[in-house]
């Protein structure tokens, strides 16, 4: 399959002018997060292990964030670690990214995470809940 | 296949260490991007969707920008995502960037994106223009 | 293979309260980098390229550099590049790290990343020295 696609640049935003700017949908923040995986969704599941990683917003018409962490899965039956990459738009109930590798149990992965967001708190400093679905293959 | 190599660190540069230094190839500078997609080169050219993502500036000795984004497809007869790593030499003037993914009509996609900088103006903002053709499979 | 996973965050810290607080573990800081690939392990060894890339100090409670960076493979029996993705814990003596994706030689290649830290030097700024053993498929 071949496909031919051209990009034409907006002016990149240097993110140290964000700082000094009014934006609302915050684009250019990067943001780094640790964040418990557990098996379910209540703040007393089980603890799986940590997702590590940051985002980039990255729209200036929605939030996006763009995603680059990896899932440490420390507990359980299979340990190891899923490396995902893609972003997320807030407007849309399902999400879509891809699994670009893993090690330990998960060496070689590959597939689809597919995320809901089930659970969110906007008051300052806002938290979220979300649930992964994986299809991996190998 | 087997190769072993070694990386020996110069000092790393903390970004924020640049935003008080000159730098004449902008090291260490992160700019974010939400771009069109098009079908042709030129400006009127159908809109296919954005390409969405940032890079970073990374070296000292020449321009080189690490990409990290996802062409957002959400127009036209395939509709999807395709992520996309890698960096761009400005001296080179072909560059091959590596799919690492991809989701909707190009579920698991993995190849090779060659691109091509058709236009360039440098009035600040600079804008540019950069063909891609991309090798798929799956 | 299915998994079914939960990610619930921490409040997510932007990176710019990071840079008016004081944080053990760097948490949030970017580091960008390009330094040398060699054949063996000293100084004098033979060049192969440059590694080039960025790491995001991503724990709070220990040093983890998030890493995506490109070795870009110049001189020798193998030309190309490779896209390696994932973190590394500064307190494993052995880390494993995703590649993704590459070009040339290594065009299109998937697999792992065995990294070793056989030297460091804390004197500010600090130097280390990675050895790396690639095992790669495609």
């Amino acid at each position: 399959m071949q496909e031919k696609i051209a990009v034409r640049t907006y002016p990149a935003m240097d993110n140290r002018e964000y700082f000094n700017s009014i934006n609302p949908f915050g684009f250019g923040i990067i943001n780094t997060f640790e964040d418990p995986i557990t098996v379910g969704l209540s703040n007393t599941s089980r603890l799986l292990g940590k997702a590590e990683g940051f985002y980039v917003l990255n729209s200036f018409t929605e939030y996006t964030l763009f995603h680059l962490f990896t899932a440490n899965v420390t507990e359980g039956k299979f340990k190891g670690t899923i490396d995902i990459f893609r972003q997320m738009r807030e407007a849309e109930p399902v999400r879509y990214l891809s699994v670009v590798g893993g090690t330990g149990a998960f060496l070689g992965a590959r597939g689809l995470a597919t995320c809901r967001r089930v659970e969110f708190d906007s008051t300052h400093p806002a938290k979220w809940t979300l649930s992964f679905d994986l299809e991996l293959y190998y």
